[in-house]
């Protein structure tokens, strides 16, 4: 009994982009005349557009109907293109997959980013060696729906109680337990470490540098 | 026995401008070729610019010289310029001098940001009645030193354990501490509530708003 594989979200995990998407966000909402706090924002980042917009919608009544959803999201896009440039991925991020491969663990990316957001990424990321990459386009259900990372695990070919979810989100760790695994949290989204214990993360680090220095204390064991 | 003055920070607590200052900082460090992540930088957030620049260096070992500091400052007040117009009041923010003042509580804001950078803020926040407005430029030592927060207490005519604190970032925490006073925390800045907590919040609130319905809570009593 080992874990023999992981997926791993991307935008706050493996990329360092979430405080520029709720900036983003924050001037798209501003430029359609509406309030809503940069926290509120940071708190759902992690979820899909139109999921996030769902959200603040029912806890804030902001009114949004489909054409002021689509504004939204193109505002969002045209101010994150300005602020693209500023993004990086976390160090040792493009590592990930040639370790996990030298281990026999397999391993996906999943996220809500749309090919558009995060094609630049990927590239950077040396995705050749994932077995799956699911971005928006290809999900039914977006996190914290455990179905993207369901799909994940079906293309990996590994049951889910064999595999983790490394994130920095709670949406994260709420769709690995309703995907029938387990949530690794990693810090740099800027959740707290309480906040993503307490919504099921096994274990917290700080990074996903550090967590490739501590693979054993979630159950990966080298094959010697 | 009952609380007869309150400080509040700006930044965070009572202006929504983390966020964009997290991404101008960022980008300064981009620009200078340094590589720092975001979340680094707006868990430091609330120190003075100078201090975040010390303190970043100590973590990461930058190698910032006094010439790079200068720039990275530069840099991250012409990105923040880009940004400035992103920035708005939480709400109720400017209700709290009429609020205050209708029960006999003093008030005075405490902010290491520069007047440039906070002026136009001050204007929106009606600080005609608060007792002091002490910015960076008055300060010896900025937060998490208690030696600003003082300065207020004095310019209040109160005393230090009469009086209470209102922040986003555990550096508020610190301060109220470091001065004799006790500390406040609300949510806005992206904290999380078991981090306030941890750092000596004596209560933490969402936002502003709700604190200004809560002000019994922490021992403001109206002079009926």
């Amino acid at each position: 009994m080992a874990v023999k594989a992981l997926v791993f979200d991307l935008d706050g995990t493996l990329a360092d982009s979430t405080y520029q998407h709720v900036v983003a966000w924050q001037r798209a909402f501003k430029r359609g005349g509406i309030e809503v706090a940069a926290l509120e924002i940071h708190r759902r980042i992690g979820m899909d557009g139109d999921l996030m917009l769902q959200a603040l919608d029912r806890a804030f009544a902001l009114g949004l109907d489909a054409r002021k959803r689509a504004a939204l999201k193109a505002g969002h896009a045209e101010a994150f293109s300005t602020m693209r440039d500023d993004v990086r991925l976390f160090p040792k991020a493009e590592t990930i997959g040639a370790t996990l491969q030298s281990l026999g663990i397999s391993w996906a990316i999943v996220t809500s980013g749309t090919k558009d957001d995060v094609g630049g990424l990927l590239q950077q990321l040396n995705v050749e060696s994932a077995g799956a990459v699911i971005t928006g386009e290809d999900q039914k259900e977006s996190k914290p729906s455990g179905h993207p990372i369901a799909q994940a695990f079906e293309a990996l070919g590994v049951k889910p109680h064999d595999a983790g979810v490394v994130g920095d989100s709670v949406w994260d760790m709420l769709a690995s337990r309703e995907a029938g695994s387990f949530g690794i949290g990693v810090l740099t989204g800027g959740y707290a470490r309480e906040e993503l214990a307490s919504s099921g993360a096994f274990r917290v680090y700080r990074d996903v540098a550090e967590f490739l220095t501590r693979l054993e204390e979630v159950g990966i064991q080298s094959k010697t």
